[in-house]
């Protein structure tokens, strides 16, 4: 198996209402069956209007004192606003528990590339869905079948610097098992999944741009197959052996 | 920028003492100057002849009682002399902190793909030095400047499955900065962090084979350059937002 990892640039702006399809199919070349898309959320949120302006945030008084002691208050606001809880807080960052049960920094909302300095960037509310959504369109269009993997650069405990991270899948199994197969030396891989769709993810965030408009990747040559939801990738907390 | 990843077959097992560049080099296309060599730990470790041999490991008490209720004592007292400490425990699955500062089941000591079933596979005892001593080979046999990453898949806090994960590097930065720069809507980017040796061990570990022998894979477009090493991407737990 060997794999191509293709940028796919955008020109301009993504406004709400975006072909995100038609953007993407303009930048690939004639899409082939099993390739994965792999769209940086932010494209998707921009697409789907998730966008706020903090000039039209009232901060609570909650937000007030957790944007202390040199945070927006605003930008708290809207960070309780998309979490269930806040899991830390170090100075005025905040580590959030998003309401789809994401653990990462600011609730995901993000800043930089948004449009306009007043401007920040939300996580889709279903990201899985918007994977399921975009991924129709891209076959729809295109008449193969494909698989669709929205992304989030995250930090992680215990290492340093963030990393791609599958926030919503759509066309594959995002857990690869190899549970019960034996390995080249006769071994039987007792309880081994790996996380492939955190893998594509990671492998697409090489060539999508933080500086510049390219919000996309396709990746050719994984064979992608099976339905899966990236929720199967959170790991409940009761669960973790880490923490 | 366009990325390919190849897959290195390897024939046969790789035993101590094996030439690991050599071998490498035979499964590689001609090599080009700022391409990405990922390998497996595994393969590293045996070259290295990091390989023991439990029928003659003698467990401590302490091993013993770890291992309870349905583990292996020589399997655990291993994991003792390979760890600083261990971090956790659920039944007879232990989570270690290597000597090297890595936290990961069984101080990343591995059963399967060993050579026989009484043997388990070590990681090497320092993978940077690991990774530069086969990045020296490679250079000095092909004549070009290249990257070497030593990658194993490690289980994550919050995340269900492993993930390729960088243990050692030559040749690259493992953390690329964004620190200062202005994205596309001029806002600056202040402390973006890409964990890339994370990503390329991701990348790559999506064809390496869990149960066929291909114990690397190379990865050509993207732009290594720089020095550092894998332990940049330890963080230490006390500047850990997240547990």
């Amino acid at each position: 198996m060997r794999l191509e990892i293709l940028p796919l640039p955008v020109p301009g702006e993504i406004e709400t209402g975006a072909d995100l399809a038609g953007l993407l199919l303009g930048a690939a070349p004639p899409l082939e069956r099993g390739d994965v898309v792999v769209v940086s959320h932010k494209a998707v949120s921009k697409a789907e209007g998730r966008v706020a302006d903090l000039r039209e945030v009232t901060p609570s008084a909650q937000a007030i004192e957790l944007a202390r002691p040199d945070g927006d208050p605003r930008l708290a606001e809207m960070v309780l606003r998309e979490s269930r809880r806040i899991v830390r807080r170090r100075g005025s960052l905040l580590i959030a528990e998003t309401h789809h049960g994401f653990i990462c920094a600011s609730a995901g909302i993000d800043r930089s590339n948004a449009p306009g300095a007043e401007k920040v960037v939300l996580l889709p509310v279903d990201p899985d869905a918007s994977a399921g959504a975009l991924r129709a369109e891209l076959e729809r269009r295109s008449a193969v079948p494909l698989a669709v993997v929205v992304a989030d650069t995250m930090g992680r405990p215990l290492r340093n610097g963030i990393v791609g991270t599958a926030i919503g899948v759509s066309g594959l199994e995002p857990l690869r098992g190899y549970h019960g197969q034996a390995d080249a030396a006769g071994y039987t891989l007792r309880t081994t999944q790996v996380a492939v769709a955190d893998e594509l993810a990671a492998a697409a965030d090489l060539v999508l741009g933080k500086l510049e408009r390219v919000p996309a990747a396709l990746v050719r040559g994984y064979p992608a197959a099976g339905e899966g939801t990236a929720r199967e990738l959170i790991r409940e907390s009761q669960r973790d052996l880490f923490i």
